[in-house]
């Protein structure tokens, strides 16, 4: 075989394919190009030189790239790797970097033996998105959550590790998909169902000048992307309505301590959820963070 | 009458107290002291030099005080008036900073007439409470609060603003003690309710390695000072109970969309609420940020 040089993919130059793509300049040997749908996003990836080059069709590509990395919405991820799963090199590496992992993992099950598919997770991300708030460097100091196959080989593990390092980002977290989404119902999903739930109210408007940093900050997130948020619940329906019950309770319990007017069985409450917060963040800052693994 | 400097008492020397002490030095011609009931606030005020003179009897600076800032919480804000009321100096602006207003204000009518209160409440804060962190420039760029009667004088008045453009403050927000209490619910009480409730789930200590800037945003909140907001809560229990129900209710809401597989429904959901925020960041960036007023 010819020497060719080393090819990575990435489908879809939104916020975090984007923001993929910038970080990966210069990843060892590899180049990297972008696959777009829309004009608008193809003319401002070249402008800002977002990938040694830029194509609408990726699928054309897939037969050269060692590395492909699908940036799409989930329902664009399972489209394409059903449209395309005769496409990919053997002895590839295929990844994924949307927030959902078990229907994004399930959907891959098509593709060939000879190709490797490990999900991804960059916990990342921007209340705003699209390729004009792409930035090389949004991973810096954040989780990289990753559901490798059973039989995903070390070569690849091993791959995605330096690809990892190579964005800065704060360390790579090994789990399954189920746990993976079960957990990011909790921490990401439900976070922002509150700040929706918030915004619902019609306090929004009138509350102006009243607002602190907890308000800012707890809303933050409610601007969202609709048409990915949509999917991204729905794929994940049951943990979240599970976790979504949960704070309906829990907030249950809060309302009726405090009608109560026994400040102290609230005042017990507040002692117990505060106490854990305060557990929490000297854990963190202990550095236990990373609990998770096979 | 001879001549004598203007006072500035500030009793309670927290996080509050000790910023406003602070941020205070070197307005007009006013001597800033501090009244203080442990020997360690009185040894870290005195080092930190947080204000001219310190004291562990304010009572005894009462009659001499031009203003008098009640930085202590909610119930030592109300038995310090009840327990003080004949001892302030006739013609002087008493007011308090703490985080509800209208049963602030019911304690304050025990005052003798010639003594003016305004409620205040600036909107800044910390995650941690104490002079320790305490720090001058703590309400740059924030809202404050006030709630004057109605027979508050134009003077105590523009000195209030004075005052509040000294420590730099955004702007002067006045509103009713009512009105005040219920935004207040929405936006502050609120989102420590919910970041105490996301707290109590068992996943809070599973879930290291899976959090992104949303969760650390929400539940940032949570590590609060018991004895302060059970105080804040009770007595302030009818309008946040209102909210905490109404967040119940909107959250079941999407639960029951989430669950039901109608992704049409659930995306005009996140469309009118990610809408509303959108349409919030674009009034605040105008600058249309402060609509309320007499």
């Amino acid at each position: 075989m010819a020497d060719r040089y080393k090819q990575i993919l990435v489908v879809g130059l939104g916020l975090i394919g984007g923001s993929l793509a910038l970080a990966l300049q210069g990843f060892e040997d590899y180049v990297v190009v972008g696959g777009v749908r829309s004009r608008s996003t193809y003319e401002k990836a070249v402008a800002r030189g977002v990938a040694q080059r830029v194509t609408f069709h990726p699928e054309e590509e897939l037969a050269g790239s060692d590395v492909v990395i699908l940036a799409q919405d989930p329902q664009g991820i399972m489209d394409f790797l059903r449209d395309n799963r005769e496409r990919f090199r053997p002895g590839s590496l295929v990844l994924d970097v949307c927030g959902i992992k078990t229907a994004i993992m399930e959907a891959a099950r098509c593709l060939p033996e000879e190709v490797d598919f490990i999900g991804c997770h960059p916990m990342a991300g921007k209340e705003v998105s699209g390729i004009d708030n792409a930035e090389g460097t949004l991973f810096r100091n954040t989780h990289f959550i990753i559901t490798p196959r059973e039989e995903s080989t070390r070569e690849h593990l091993d791959l995605l590790e330096r690809m990892a390092a190579h964005c800065r980002f704060r360390d790579v977290v090994r789990t399954t998909c189920q746990h993976h989404d079960q957990l990011i119902a909790y921490t990401s999903q439900l976070m922002h169902v509150i700040a929706l739930s918030v915004c619902d109210s019609e306090q929004l408007f009138t509350c102006m000048g009243f607002e602190g940093g907890s308000f800012r900050d707890c809303t933050r997130v409610a601007a969202l992307d609709v048409p990915l948020w949509t999917q991204l619940f729905s794929l994940n329906a049951p943990a979240l309505t599970q976790v979504v019950e949960q704070l309906e309770q829990r907030l249950h319990q809060y309302r009726l301590a405090i009608a109560s007017g026994d400040r102290t069985q609230l005042s017990a409450m507040l002692e117990h959820a505060a106490g854990r917060k305060k557990q929490r963040n000297f854990e963190q800052a202990r550095g236990d963070d990373v609990r998770v693994g096979f």
